[in-house]
């Protein structure tokens, strides 16, 4: 199933971003858990456009209607549908490009998969597709709360600024672009709009944890934890690298140092990023992935349209300049259905 | 399904390191694809152990039965299963730890997960699991040479050590770390035994490439190409990141920088790596890999056992001082896995 | 995934009788079918509920809502998603048996799953959820008219009466109970109708072809094209047998009776229903499905509730006295996702 | 995956009836079950050929290996592979059928599908191929002993002689129809040689039970269990019709007769055979099969070969005359292995 997610929580979207609505069936969610749909608005909110001077102008309140799947306030076992609808399309931005192959989009991809497209914003590829798997990783992470399993993520980088550890989670929401490090903030918001200003984006980097996992989540072979949280993660349009634990710094590390002893209190270090041998070892697992910048920018590009002709580009309409506080809470939602799945999974590993 | 990979193309292996055999049912497999056994054995020569001074010392033939699928030299549509006997296990090197976890390796986690282990050389955690993937992988290739794709790996660096681009593929099956970099394999070589006369290990990287996959193949959301290649690596042990085209490098880039500019003659960079919004854009697939240092290294580490008390241990039996080598057709087969399933599953793109 | 069914054109449904909506995604429809509303909104039209004298007195109209996946006139290949809106929902009927477990009805079963139940109006297990079936359905039908097949279904029995072979198909539609014997429809419409006056409910059997298959569809073991149907019609709540072919009259028969001789032109007979070895062979699949009566009666019936008390219980609401006439569009939904499914899977069978 | 049947207890087969070997992966059973491989065996035994004087005269000892999966007497959570060796395969009678299509046979539409097809005893389409699934039973079996759970199935009919009830299950293993019927063996046996002297073959009928489930096993729309059931029992070649609880009858029961009233002691009958909305609700679970007469008969048959030239043909080779007795076998594993799969399935319905 092509747009499906997971195998015991499992999660189907659908929607265009200049189409009626999108939405999201969640299948597998046990009876029995707490549903707060203010709490699924709060994270839909966190992702919505239009919310700060770094992200898209587009107004959409994003509101997640539940039309399933609870009754008096938990879940029921049945599939839980939240529905978005769009309104703020201005599909007419698009028409001029009807035919043109935007760089860095999947325009022409698309248009070579299917033999026609949705050009109206992206359609499906567009990053909008990305509202229904909050709602959904949500849901995950009200899920994961009744098993005292917490997700967080915040931004790391923005071009060349990096926020410094240790990171200060509680200011991650206190600034616009979602860092951890109040020092950087200000500095990562100057990346992005001298990126804007120059009619041009600016890519970034995202770092996340899970906490309060037990140990033994995970399938050993074809379904590690780790190998479905890079799925997960490389899922989300404009992720272009996965790492989990001390990641590419491994490669120039030596067994005595990466590994990590054990006594009685536990692993006392944590380079594994909470994994081994694809299953969580109940240490913290800690990711970091690489954004790369908007590909709509307003700087003129070279491209070709449908009929193979050469032609300069100029993107209009209302784009991030930089994707990475707005993929904060998706990176999230990804993390905690990948968790939430690989928990009601592990219910059959024992007899 | 836990130890299944793939749709459409699907592998589903058994096996355990000390145990009868290992082996792999490739579902999927189209009739009328030639199916050559010299193929498929040269494959898993090429991953066995007790190949060079680099590897292992356990000698296992890893002598491929084919069991079903082929008649007359091409499969047939049904399952293809391939069998491996396990015959140089030295499970008495293990009795000694059954009871303790070794640093590193998934000892505590499986443990955690099943309440028991087959502790004998890691039992379905060893890298041995994989050589049932490196036959469905030359299955895969196979199929793919059918559609003039082919796939590709090396190693790239270990410890310090970098192969110098542009990468002669010609030299990689010439020396013994797997390099394409005939300047660099010498000094990697020398790394190598430094470790392991240190008692110790080293890691390094992989990099590798997709070549001649037509436009359109990956799903638009969850399964991008990238997703499931993502997914298909990280379920290697010991691979703790995974790129996509320029990945890590795309932090510090613009928009301007990044985006892949087309002309008549398609596109004239590949800073994406060959896949755009998930569905490869007919460039060449390239991804790199990172992989830890050997967990198992012969000096003294702390740790602890079932019982939770502290103990030293140094980890006897033979074992691969830099995994790299070895990962590299593995690295490929599950490359090739992937591709040939997202290749069928592109057939039902279109009316 | 509990709510889905089908691997290629695959469906995942959702909602409760007097929850806000009911719906459905239909993934894996290739790109460039036509999709047709007002065909969509007709299936489902035949289904609802009110639309006769034999039939419940809820009152819903069944808009269907698309939301998603169609882009000037023909599918994109992204997903479908149809919504349902419930209106007519009394759920106060429903508030006096919240405790109680109705005979013959999922109450008790959900029950002891779920630890927890929508009592209103079946929740999740009301046979309006076929609605969502039958907008898939459609969808389903329109795909398979691009290759020109078809599906069809009819009452074939209602109690004691049935309809006489050779069926006229063109007169289905012109009779409530929905038979393809227009001298029958008269008694079973009175078979009906005398259950209905003695508080009780009457049992039925539907009969359906799938016209125009090519040969070659069905997997050769688990999932072979009979299997499939099985699970689909058997899925369908109310009915306990399903017979393919021949069904349960090969008991009695000898293979020299039971196989369908060939010659140049084809299959002499077909007992086997259009299926060999679990694939089509080009004939007409048919088949035939047994309808319990209505477990809904207002006749007083012995229960118990949820704390184990034996209660008499008289079933209030509006009930169909017979499932048959409204079920025959569900079976020939469920007939042509099935059909649609392994047409599509079929696409990897040959290089 | 077109050769795997369930969910979390997945079973993948592989093998054809004259090639190097059939086996199955069993994936998904938890840890710590105690595996007995003589029970295996005598599985294994109860479907092997030669077994009787109505059954054919292949001789395959059928031995069952244990590849994987089990350690120190118990599963590990690991997938248990399970080969069988051919040996006894006389393809040299099968060449000169090699371009014909046998009436009643998959040879036709496996050619439709494939293209090719390995002719050798009906390759992949062979009931051989059940060996396998009897091996994945006999696991299955094992599970679900640890809950209390049995299942056991026989020959209720061949031709137009009827087992009669109560049925004397101590008597199927005693009489080689298998069934629990002594009085009605001699008969059936009778009818059997009669077919089978006059180059014929017959029919008959198979009734079955699951004893000792919870209420609560099955999901609710499309994998109800019955559903899984019926899926799983029409794979099983010959099979055309299912029946769960009282099936047909039903078509002509009023409500009132066909709902099962509960009172404090649980359900006072069984109309419904142990499933209620798709749900196991703690009765036993019955149902009966329809099973179509040998295709293989040595009378002169009709039909065409590849070229589309007409043709009488013989079935040389050494057939079953009666396909019950040895189906009961597969029939019980194939409701073992659905349960399991259900039993497991369920673990994730409650918080």
């Amino acid at each position: 199933m092509n747009n499906s997610f997971g195998s015991v929580f499992s999660v189907t979207t659908f929607g265009e971003s200049h189409g009626a609505a999108l939405g999201v069936i969640i299948d597998g969610v046990p009876a029995g858990i707490p549903i707060d749909p203010d709490f699924i608005q709060q994270e839909l909110d966190r992702r919505k456009p239009g919310q700060s001077a770094v992200s898209t102008a587009r107004k959409e309140s994003d509101t997640g209607e539940i039309l399933s799947g609870i009754f008096q306030g938990v879940s029921t076992g049945t599939p839980i549908a939240i529905l978005l609808r769009n309104s703020d399309h201005h599909s007419a931005d698009y028409a001029a490009i009807a035919e043109i192959f935007r760089p860095g989009h999947a325009d022409y991809t698309f248009y070579k998969k299917y033999g026609i497209r949705d050009y109206r914003g992206g359609g499906r590829s567009s990053g909008r597709e990305t509202a229904a798997r909050v709602a959904a990783g949500a849901v995950a992470k009200l899920l994961l709360k009744e098993y005292g399993i917490t997700v967080r993520a915040c931004t790391c980088q923005i071009g060349t600024v990096k926020a410094q550890m240790p990171y200060n989670w509680d200011e991650v929401e206190k600034n616009i672009v979602r860092t951890a490090d109040a020092g950087a903030s200000e500095k990562m918001v100057q990346v992005v709009k001298d990126a804007q200003a120059e009619k041009d984006s600016i890519g970034g980097a995202v770092y996340g944890e899970i906490i309060g996992l037990p140990a033994g989540l995970g399938e050993p072979v074809f379904d590690k934890f780790d190998a479905l949280l890079a799925h997960a993660f490389m899922s989300i349009g404009g992720v272009k690298g996965v790492e989990i634990g001390d990641g590419f710094d491994v490669i120039e590390k030596r067994g005595s140092e990466n590994n990590d002893p054990m006594d009685k209190n536990g692993f006392q270090s944590n380079h594994s990023g909470g994994v081994l041998g694809g299953i969580s070892n109940g240490n913290t697992v800690t990711f970091r992935l690489a954004v790369k910048p908007t590909p709509s920018i307003a700087a003129v590009q070279k491209t070709v349209n449908v009929h193979g002709d050469e032609m300069d580009v100029e993107i209009a309409g209302r784009h991030d300049p930089c994707l990475v506080p707005r993929i904060v809470p998706v990176v999230e939602a990804m993390a905690a259905i990948t968790a939430a799945d690989l928990l009601l999974r592990n219910r059959s590993a024992k007899k």
